[in-house]
């Protein structure tokens, strides 16, 4: 179960964390997009270069100590197709490297549209009478505003493909609270949400207790972190909102059970562009990535203190 | 302002429908397959080949009497980044011809990264000192889930690129009701999504009084689509669900203003599979799907009667 294969990667490298590629240009070093623009007169072309090369060099002082990557759709969808093309070589790049890949892409749509969806990052499409993996991720994250009508074609698609999902239940953003705080006779939206994911991973529950329907639930709402821990006991935790967005330890903290599971971390920007700070030379971009990684995992480690499956 | 200028065209062609380009490869007539395949040895490209074939015979057959296209990103994806260049050729055809595109997306995320997501879908991005459009659709279906900070950087890029978004209200598949019909306190979930698409529509208004703030409201919901007319008077609908998931002319009247203006009615599969009824020869599907328009057009101006701006 592929939710099994990321619990495996984070207890075996005793890290919890995931980190986010969302390359903006401006966060890849300039000896680089030199590089790129020499080599191409189209921008896209130029600027979809670029984002190959950060990943990889990021992918490559990451591999061992980081279980996963979450490439966000949107920054590759942001330069072209010629972008979403390095999207697809990045998750194919991070796979020959033994990571797990979670597609950022909060997709969401109904029947035969959310079929299509899954199919194209999840499942094989076919072809002619062949079976071809489109983007091929592990995970994709999505939005259950739809319902039910919008969940069911993934978990056929997880089912029959061992992957897994993470659906958007409260989110880290100021605003997250417009919609998911409000409630619905005694319960919240984002509790209705909880439930619905606990009812839609039943029957895909992997041999450590969590399923193939996970949940993004912000690190910034610790309160809120801590009532679905224990609300959705078998429903796997996406974080974002460490670092950057104001989440330390001790929030992310509320997201993991008593072995130090039940969660993923994510941290993007204080990864990606770890280099722009304290006088680094650009040319270690990729070690300073690492370094941060390596501090983010002592952190979380601190305070849930030892991962055991 | 962007939702003016679908109104106009509309207005100019009396006809309140959009195409939706959603083509999977079992829609593309067997002669389309077989130049594809039989020119292209990479089955992702050949299946890309052959959908923009497929689109270009639509586009071709309906751009002087249907005003805009509404390709699904689901479909494209499905084709990897082949399936997504597809998309991006598609558009730029679609506006050579002087048709409106929505894409439809349903995208939706927060801050920097919903402003990648618009940038990429609407607007221009920057590159080594160049404006680039990435996919340049006129409009794009969003997903408000996650409140003000997922919408307020469309608003910025609508406002700077002249260009509109749909944000879901009211989908039209049968669980639609899970989520959106529940109540908070005495309004329903889809009432208060209304209420925040005119708010985020106010200072975005055009001169036939829709804002560039629209809203999807499924043709499969009467009742609701006439509520929904009546309290959000400044927003423009898209309306899905005529057709094949059951919503006639008599149902989706209600999503118009005295003027027959408000709504466009979205058709996918009755116009891209028009030739697979009836004994129609594959090589006219273009024609079949031209017909079917016009059938639809009638029909819905047989129920709304005139359209006036």
């Amino acid at each position: 179960m592929s939710m099994d294969l990321l619990i495996e990667k984070i207890a075996a490298m005793k890290n919890p964390t995931v980190a986010g590629l969302d390359p903006k240009l401006d966060y890849v070093p300039k000896y680089i997009l030199d590089k790129a623009f020499a080599e191409n007169s189209d921008p896209l072309e130029a600027a979809a270069a670029a984002l190959y090369e950060f990943n990889k060099g990021l992918i490559d002082a990451l591999y061992d100590i980081v279980p996963a990557i979450k490439p966000q759709a949107a920054y590759y969808e942001m330069y072209g197709w010629q972008g979403v093309r390095t999207l697809a070589k990045t998750i194919e790049y991070a796979h020959e490297k033994g990571m797990y890949v979670i597609t950022d892409g909060k997709r969401n749509d109904i029947g035969t549209t959310m079929e299509a969806y899954a199919t194209g990052h999840l499942g094989m499409t076919a072809i002619n009478g062949q079976q071809v993996a489109a983007f091929n991720g592990d995970c994709l994250t999505v939005n259950g505003y739809l319902g039910s009508d919008g969940i069911n074609p993934l978990l056929k698609v997880c089912k029959e493909f061992d992957k897994g999902i993470y659906v958007l239940v409260k989110t880290s953003n100021p605003s997250s609270g417009e919609l998911q705080d409000q409630k619905i006779a005694d319960k919240t939206i984002y509790e209705t949400m909880g439930e619905m994911c606990e009812k839609w991973g039943e029957e895909l529950r992997g041999k450590y207790g969590y399923s193939a329907v996970g949940a993004v639930v912000g690190a910034t709402y610790p309160e809120q972190l801590k009532e679905l821990r224990a609300k959705m006991p078998h429903t796997f935790f996406l974080v974002p909102g460490y670092g950057a967005q104001g989440g330390g330890a001790k929030d992310v903290a509320f997201a993991f059970d008593e072995k130090g599971l039940g969660a993923v971390i994510n941290s993007s920007r204080g990864i990606m562009c770890a280099y722009k700070k304290a006088g680094c030379d650009e040319h270690d971009y990729a070690k300073a990535a690492r370094e941060e990684a390596i501090r983010m995992r002592e952190d979380i480690l601190s305070a849930i203190g030892d991962i055991t499956l």
